[in-house]
């Protein structure tokens, strides 16, 4: 099923770019999004089979996206804390860099989620893709560079 | 580039059984389109570099959707001609069903252009998505079944 509105065919298939560069830079400045198609999820607080309905996309294409804040695993430390209730979310890979005009603008992370408790989890076909936008990115939109 | 009128991230990223099922069929019967983003143009006059500029789509993927008019390479015979100038296009593994509601509704098959003249062209990179409709798919339209 496509959004509403929109013709055959036609679908939300955001570069990488686009979603750091437009609708994750935006969002962090407060600024308005043309469409508001990312709601804003506390991944954590939900398994991943919940999060279909909690998307403002309902397409066929079992691809959702979702704003959300990250949790830190001990209040002083800077590692995220990627557990839900049912089980946690692990990285794969290593975090790559997303690249506008030859600089970095902020970097992709993989997961996979894992039913259970760490290191006993069983891993799932579940995968999220994590964007981070660069902090330089978030210092500098206001200043003449 | 999104298309004019798009927020960014949305582009047309049609599946096989909308091409086929919706742009395919609407085509050859003459019904109207919603978005008129498919152009019409006689892809073996063309080279495939001179196909970007006939393109609705200005997008940076290098994806291009056209319906095109099957050219007989003999007026009895059934075998498509598939020359242009400077080369050809030449089918690449078998042709695959395009099904929707466990029916076939149409077929895909894949060419790659070769520069200059079977047997000694020189393959590119150039790939090509051939859909075609199944004539079952044409009749019966109108019908009842």
């Amino acid at each position: 099923m496509a959004p509403v509105g929109l013709p055959p065919g036609f679908r939300f298939h955001p570069t990488d770019e686009e979603l750091v560069n437009y609708y994750l830079k935006r969002k962090v400045h407060g600024q308005s999004i043309e469409l508001d198609i990312i709601p804003e999820v506390d991944l954590y607080k939900c398994e991943p089979w919940e999060l279909a309905e909690k998307s403002f996309l309902p397409s066929r294409d079992p691809e959702w996206y979702f704003f959300g804040p990250r949790d830190r695993k001990y209040p002083n430390g800077c590692r995220t804390n990627r557990a839900t209730r049912a089980g946690y979310w692990k990285s794969t890979g290593k975090d790559r860099s997303i690249n506008y005009q030859k600089r970095s603008i902020g970097m992709k992370k993989t997961l996979v989620f894992y039913q259970g408790r760490a290191p006993q989890g069983i891993r799932s076909n579940w995968v999220m893709h994590e964007y981070r936008i660069e902090e330089s990115e978030c210092n500098n939109t206001m200043g003449v560079q």
